[in-house]
């Protein structure tokens, strides 16, 4: 019955890298469990290990008691139905996806009932003349593109792991290709959404654009759930590139890396992906992933497009990289070249974790412009370094989104209060820099001071405004972005 | 003083192709003009000329009286200021700015004051290696365009319309690169917007890319001055392409145009611009430009990218093409005989209307997925010609957004009302087949019934929320988009 996806680090349980949250539980009243109970019989359960696992995700919060029930919707109708109840009951219901999110998002800081869309897992139309897809919310990114593939499409948004669709919608995904394709912005057409009454309403049509009336799809895009359950969602997808291929660049120095990436951009060479890792986080991956890379700063690069195309971007590539030092430029020209290199990227997380055993990464998620990117990264390196903490740095350059992941003891207790600070830090330094405290991960709970310092009080209290016009009864995912 | 930078027709004054709103006047209260005068001195005005250009736009309408005052902002604190005063009045307050939106967005039907913001027209800070312009919201499209060629930039988003970047915004415009480059949506990053209340608030960074909270700018965008007035717009840019070529082809019909189009997409070609005129449109384009295009529909085509990209993708296309009976295709390969195609695309809108001296084009906005979009014109084509009314056609095809402009005397009530039932008949048959109603010009006045069966009552409630929520008084830009 398990719908985590995703593996679990050991010793998830021992770390609180946040104040716990300081809200009241609501009680779920009995009579909400039995009617719940009544209509969805065996989907409807308090089962502990249930409602454990519907409890978590993959933040660091440990303290947060789990949800009272956990309700498995099979359809929009099951959605409408449990949002009303709950709504009746004035009870939270919290939407529940792979429980992959990194935030807090999913946890039951004000009690109620976890609504877990998993079952909801329909591709329900390809089509692909216009290069669109619907979707139910619970249809995982992987499982998506195993289902375009021989429709000779695929959905390029990859935020790692193997997120749902109504997951990565809720959290304004991104990942590495985002520097090409955009991210879950600009890649939803439109939404189904159960609203805080339980009313089912379309957001948006099948058309590429619209200017009719205010986008309500983009304000349920990165909402977490606070303002109403999604229950399909129409996506662009993408022709499969007629080509493709990967290289790998040293540098120096991380500032030669990043403005290598400025002009690769400035030229308009449309590249799909273009990640930096630093040294230590290379030398991480070699011993993890068995690769013999030279541990210095590197770009790991890869291009779309037809053969002469990629050929030419390459080319392009090369030339601007050698300009800034750029040492050691390596094609991966064969799929499985090309799958070891990125494969080894997507490890590079649990290569960290492993390099310092039974630690915990604390991962910060800053985005700057990138113009602003070298000096941000160099800072908060010196910074880091300067503490003795271990940590990785990996980041999607293209978009001058990167993470910091600092690796500590889990029972720590002043390392723990060291990488907190890093990444405050961090974040001031990247506010400073014209950023956001958030490229891809969200609010949840544990950025909700950083977005008060990002957004301004003008800007949260719109929020606020918003949650309270569209929930008045706070039931949709409370707790979450903006304090009540 | 004047800040209308767009042509006027004829006739301007005389049809009324929608119903007028019923809507009753709110008298502008002396102590506001008092307040006003005192605070913004000779940039407030009661003139009659200056209320009446403020009280038109490039739409039919005609019998709604013009707002009470004008006043000019210079500066956000203007913006905030006036705001403030009609906020504590309760008057009407309408954002203008360079007077070209199409569907009655500006007109005063519950009086008040009209807000122009022609005058905070500084580009504020280009970003080249960010690929960012931080422009006020009185900057046009154009002036904006050549601000930023000594950069080797550009922002792509053309209209046709030397539109203001705030009108643009407000109204979520496109035009012919939205294939390639998206829309406002798309590539705005920021916006500093008024609130209701008067507050200055900022609605994102300026990154790349965000999580971080309701996307507040998307809600923005869009919004047709109903939420509030912006101040400063962070755009995205882009380096001007390499290599440019354009390329026209004519088919036998319609259909086979669509489908070279359809498959165009499908294979990834990033085409940057794809028009599709019909025969007749073309026969008038080129009584008015004095060309000689076959009189058959036609694509006309734009490539951006390196040299060899473009001529890789232009060999793509007319493969394509060829495949579907495209014939005389053609090279438009130096930047005059571009130039010149691209100009005469541009005042094709004139060209027809000049084909029928008098006359008035009633236009039409509808966008289908490109699935749908041979039918659509072919139904619509049918209906139009056993209507009797002339007419042209002009498609973004590559976005499925398309304009029938019926052509019908001024004053003949008869055709006026056949164009209008057109139009309905074009709608509904665009929403059934997933479409939308607007595709770039916005609601307006003209399209609030289009929109209720487009978005469905629940949608509507949802947008009237927000709109109750972010603007009690009901004082921004009222009677727009959604019914109070």
């Amino acid at each position: 019955m398990s719908s985590v996806a995703n593996p679990r680090l050991p010793d998830d349980e021992t770390v609180t890298p946040a104040p716990a949250p300081k809200v009241a539980q609501r009680p779920t009243p009995p009579e909400l469990s039995r009617a719940l109970a009544a209509r969805f019989g065996a989907a409807f359960s308090t089962a502990p290990a249930l409602r454990e696992q519907h409890g978590r995700d993959e933040s660091a919060y440990t303290h947060v008691p789990p949800p009272a029930a956990v309700v498995f919707a099979e359809s929009a109708e099951d959605v409408a139905d449990a949002v009303r109840l709950c709504a009746q009951h004035k009870t939270p219901i919290i939407p529940f996806g792979v429980g992959s999110s990194l935030e807090g998002h999913l946890l039951a800081v004000e009690g109620g009932v976890s609504l877990d869309v998993s079952r909801m897992n329909r591709v329900l139309a390809v089509q692909p003349e216009d290069l669109t897809v619907a979707v139910e919310p619970g249809v995982t990114r992987e499982a998506l593109n195993r289902a375009l593939k021989s429709y000779g499409l695929f959905f390029p948004i990859d935020p790692g792991a193997d997120a749902s669709i109504g997951g990565m919608c809720a959290t304004r995904a991104s990942g590495t290709n985002a520097v090409r394709y955009g991210t879950m912005r600009e890649n939803v057409l439109a939404l189904d959404v159960v609203t805080a009454k339980g009313d089912l309403i379309r957001t948006g049509t099948q058309a590429r654009k619209s200017s009719a009336g205010y986008d309500l799809t983009r304000l349920f895009i990165g909402s977490e759930g606070t303002l109403g359950v999604m229950t399909k969602i129409t996506l662009r997808v993408y022709p499969l590139p007629e080509a493709i291929s990967a290289a790998i660049c040293s540098f120096a120095d991380i500032a030669d890396a990043v403005q290598t990436v400025i002009e690769i951009i400035q030229l308009g060479v449309p590249i799909a992906r273009v990640e930096l890792l630093d040294g230590p986080s290379v030398a991480m991956v070699n011993r993890h992933s068995k690769l013999a890379l030279i541990e210095e700063p590197m770009l790991l690069m890869e291009f779309h497009g037809s053969p002469a195309g990629v050929k030419e971007q390459a080319e392009t590539v090369q030339e601007i990289a050698c300009a800034h030092r750029g040492r050691a430029f390596e094609w991966a020209a064969t799929p499985e070249a090309r799958t070891r290199l990125w494969t080894a990227r997507h490890h590079a997380y649990f290569a960290a974790v492993q390099s310092r055993p039974g630690c915990r990464a604390i991962v910060t998620d800053a985005c700057v412009p990138i113009s602003r990117l070298a000096d941000c990264l160099l800072e908060s390196k010196a910074e880091a370094d300067a503490s003795g903490i271990p940590y990785f740095l990996l980041g999607h350059v293209g978009d001058g989104n990167f993470h910091f992941g600092y690796l500590i003891g889990p029972h720590d207790a002043q390392e723990r209060a060291t990488a907190e600070g890093l990444n405050q830090r961090l974040v001031a330094r990247a506010l400073s820099m014209g950023g956001t405290c958030t490229g891809e991960h969200g609010v949840g709970l544990h950025k909700m001071g950083f977005l008060i310092s990002e957004a301004g009080a003008g800007a949260i209290e719109t929020m606020r405004t918003i949650k309270h016009a569209l929930d008045p009864d706070n039931i949709m995912n409370p707790g979450k972005i903006v304090a009540w």
